[in-house]
């Protein structure tokens, strides 16, 4: 058993690390920190949270964490978490950040986020973790920048394709994505109650989500692939779907790609791809670790499309973060993430 | 007064021109048939229609029809729908055909709809009704071919750029297009099933979407400009919401973009172009028969993006069909339709 | 047409005010006063209001008010609202409030609202406005206080019963009442952020909501009747649905009932009573100013069910308000809330 | 490992024990029998069963049904479910019954059920399953009947009550009880599309429905406690959230209800009692097996108010069904069905 503590447990990321880590057979949750219902029990606040007895949250106080926890998974705010993961890991604590802060080179942090980065070794030493690509990098590692989840959705279903170049050089890739509302955080916001939400839709952030350089720098670190993403609100609480378009030769085949797509993903325990022209539901991922994979190609057009759907908190946030804290420890990659979906 | 008939108020569209007209100054409901409640009262019904009184849904009757209406709307599925119009028609009467079955060629139509083509003289006849764009054509007509809900937010956002030769060409037009669960119908269906579709958000009908070529005709009948649209179920009553990606010059802005917008809708009371860079909602538009559009320029990638949000009933479906017949008869073009939307 | 004024347009009361008043032919909304969104015009916040031109929300200020309008909708929140009400009364402004500050004698709103109460002139003259049950006071009234959404639904159900000594004497009247979250306001809370009530439900303010008092005072002014009213929020925008529970004798009749219920709303146009058996539904007055019930007499249990569904925006708020507006002044009771319900 | 057939694969309770019986230590699933989606992999339908593998779902088949399992559970519909479970328990299985079909007495099901009984030595032998209630019964049992959704929520809020003698003799008890769209099957239904029950909220089987002898029969199998349960439907797709109103006397107590209550389900893993006065929340139990019970004493009509929260393919069918299984076989009742609620 290892000693964990999770910062930000009054967020719907830490909470979903709360659920996920209460059945995990290596994980003793040792340490809570949260604000709106700091000195309140996990337990008196959530009734199914009642496994966890006694256990508070607490103001976040680096010292008590330090002393309480083997390793810390970080959720707080970028601009706040990076660097609290940072000084918990100078301390030689195991940390997973699921910020965006220890994701980019500085200068692209500064550009598309608009606070200064985390800078030194920290930034240089954190894992980014997208498990299926960082695999190797993850076994023993220390640190580790969880992906955001939009680009865990995007990256999943572009590397393969990237990577085997299928990809018309020059040409901009294109990417429709849709998340519920969870994605947003859980503080009190006019735009996220039901009044306004339900039986809505819309973009926001167009031409400026904080998750475009992330794909692009993970996708080519030499900056050569452009991708315009469209982030939009569902009204629903949970589930990123990416509708990726990939301009592509005439002569790319729906089987080059499901070849592709399926050889590239046969041994991964959470990365499904569908046979060629089934289309991913986003509820058949809700609550999973899960991502379901679709392609097509509309040879009329010339244009390949890939349909990722995930859940936000789960393969989005919390779900990779355990499933990389697997890999880092040597557990087995699915310890505590297999259930099926929440359906219907 | 203008005696009007309503043919397949059984399902939403028909309910929705029942809405409409209850309120409309000019029309008198004096017939309507359907299926599932057939010989019922509407009042029986729906509370909310017992306005009606004693009018009865009745079961089809050509001859019933025609004796008791001046105007018909025909909302049946498409394969059904064009030939009762057809023959409405062809008895003398006004006809405005809410179905697929009279807005395309013959050859398209079968191609994309798999289904024998209504021909001949109606077809020829058939004013194509996406009222801002052919409101000449629409006065005085005597058939209209009412557009699909997809094809009119896709339309009236790509049109003005289209004309201006805005799109680079050669280079295909996406649209990542969502949907409210109305637009498929009220027949009963295990996929539209609460249970199944709360929470949940997929694509459907991927590159095969039958309003694929209506758009592309409107767009240029010379066949020169290529559109794939994913058509996408939002877990929500009504509501189109169409992202558009046009590639464009790096030399085109977003003030050249604004202008070409707002001149061409500046005088038409239900298309609303908002500032460039604000994006519409869905909600905003719920039980209206507005299309508010916006419009965004993305200079790391050459792509002007359009978001159109409609009601896919109002004018998306009824609402438009009203919008035409108030033109065809020289009323008011907003008569009935003024309304704001129901929100929250 | 009179110059009207709305106070509290940035809650939900207040919006549906405007929305109202857009259509209504003898109103021009001259003033319009809120928080969130001052100095901002009403159409640029919401495209559907844009035919309200260059008018703005602006901070309230009773000079101005009572300069620009001769009739004023007050819809602030309790505590605040009777007081700026009484106010512009005084100054001979016909004024609606929307709160429930004038709707009780001042020793049961203080036990009950935990508030000082509005006392004087004010109070003494204030009508209460359940429109079926006071047009004779309303017609010409200076002063009226809007009923409270959950107290219009159950008194609609229950005065004709009370009224005719069909309840137990003695024993309580049990009422079962579910909200849409419009009902709580417009005010950002965690609570009503759509992850944490979507597939939600659940009672609060057991046993102490405030429309208590405010139902028995109406049932009996001389405190003989009793009633328990839980109320329950439902996951969705709009709407009240109260079940009432009625003690009766065995002798009772379904048709008793029906009878009694049919009489006296015989020529409400907003009060729609269905055949014994039948069930309102709560989509099926989305939108307008009806209220719908329902009545059942289980003999097993020597009980009366009545079932109301009423929007909480609309008889439950805005509509009534202009309803009585309507009365006070001498206009057709329907002038401007003729609607048909959003459906679907 | 005990072999394990499920019976009616194709509903929302054959679902939901599939999904549960995937993570369940000591149950291998061998036989899967359903309709809809027959002679297909329950893989191939839902990409979060693919753990199964190469299972089908069959066309149900008692032979082949016999040789594969140890412990059968049968999820059809009421009239055919007892019948099924009846023939497979005469021919040695263990079997869990999630029908109505075993549960009453003769007289009392074919009053309310309007179908014949199941008789002879199955009604006989079927112990009726409600977990916290009947454990003694359940070890070793052969035949358990399977208790209804609606009449766990409420028996699990009673029964400590009534045995307790709180309340009045001879007084009526009344239920408002709440469940989502899920409770009334996967069978494809008008009523039960999205675009029909989206924003809706309305009660049905008024006065006739069949869980109401199920839980007077179990208050009082000589039928001298009275209840009217009125069941409505939420717009969600699971949940039961029952409200219960006892009639006690005046010198009745919060402090000895809440002794009552939490003295008897102390020891019970899977029914949490809050404290006096605080609230279940319904999405505080879906995906969970739990019972979350809130009580009050509203001392102003002398009623006793009991807030029960359950998912209703959880305790209310699947879930309490494994947990009978794991107490007739003696396993940990917990076993397989410990999982924090699906928040948000």
């Amino acid at each position: 058993m290892v000693s964990v503590g999770v910062i930000g447990a009054s967020g719907y990321g830490g909470m979903e690390l709360l659920r996920i880590l209460q059945q995990h057979p290596q994980a003793e949750v040792t340490y809570v920190a949260g604000n709106h219902e700091a000195e309140r029990t996990v337990a008196d606040q959530w009734p199914f949270f009642r496994g966890y007895g006694s256990l508070r949250v607490e103001k976040y106080d680096a010292v008590r964490c330090a002393e309480r926890c083997e390793t810390v998974f970080v959720a707080l705010p970028s601009g706040v978490s990076g660097a609290v993961a940072a000084e918990l890991w100078r301390q030689g604590k195991q940390v997973i950040d699921l910020s965006g802060d220890l994701r980019l080179p500085s200068d692209l942090y500064e550009a598309w986020y608009d606070k200064p980065a985390v800078v030194g070794p920290a930034l240089d030493s954190a894992v980014y973790g997208l498990t299926e690509w960082h695999r190797d990098d993850l076994q023993g590692a220390r640190l580790v920048a969880n992906p955001g989840c939009f680009a865990s959705a995007i990256l999943l279903s572009l590397l393969p394709v990237v990577r085997a170049e299928l990809a018309t050089p020059g040409a901009p890739i294109l990417v429709d994505a849709k998340s519920g509302v969870s994605g947003a955080g859980r503080a009190a916001a006019l735009d996220r109650q039901l009044g306004e939400l339900a039986d809505n839709f819309y973009a926001y952030r167009v031409g400026r989500h904080q998750h475009t350089p992330e794909v692009e720098h993970e996708l080519s670190p030499t900056g050569d692939v452009r991708m315009l993403m469209t982030t939009q609100l569902l009204p629903i609480p949970r589930g990123i779907y990416a509708t990726c378009y990939v301009p592509v030769a005439k002569s790319v085949t729906s089987s080059d790609v499901d070849h592709i797509m399926q050889t590239r993903y046969a041994a991964d325990p959470f990365v499904h791809v569908l046979p060629s022209g089934h289309i991913p539901q986003l509820k058949h991922v809700r609550g999973t670790n899960d991502t379901v994979i679709g392609t097509y190609v509309d040879e009329r057009t010339g244009t390949l499309q890939l349909f990722a759907a995930l859940d936000n908190l789960q393969k989005g946030a919390a779900g990779q973060a355990v499933q990389n804290w697997n890999v880092m420890n040597g557990f087995a990659e699915t310890t505590g993430l297999l259930t099926a979906a929440l359906y219907p």
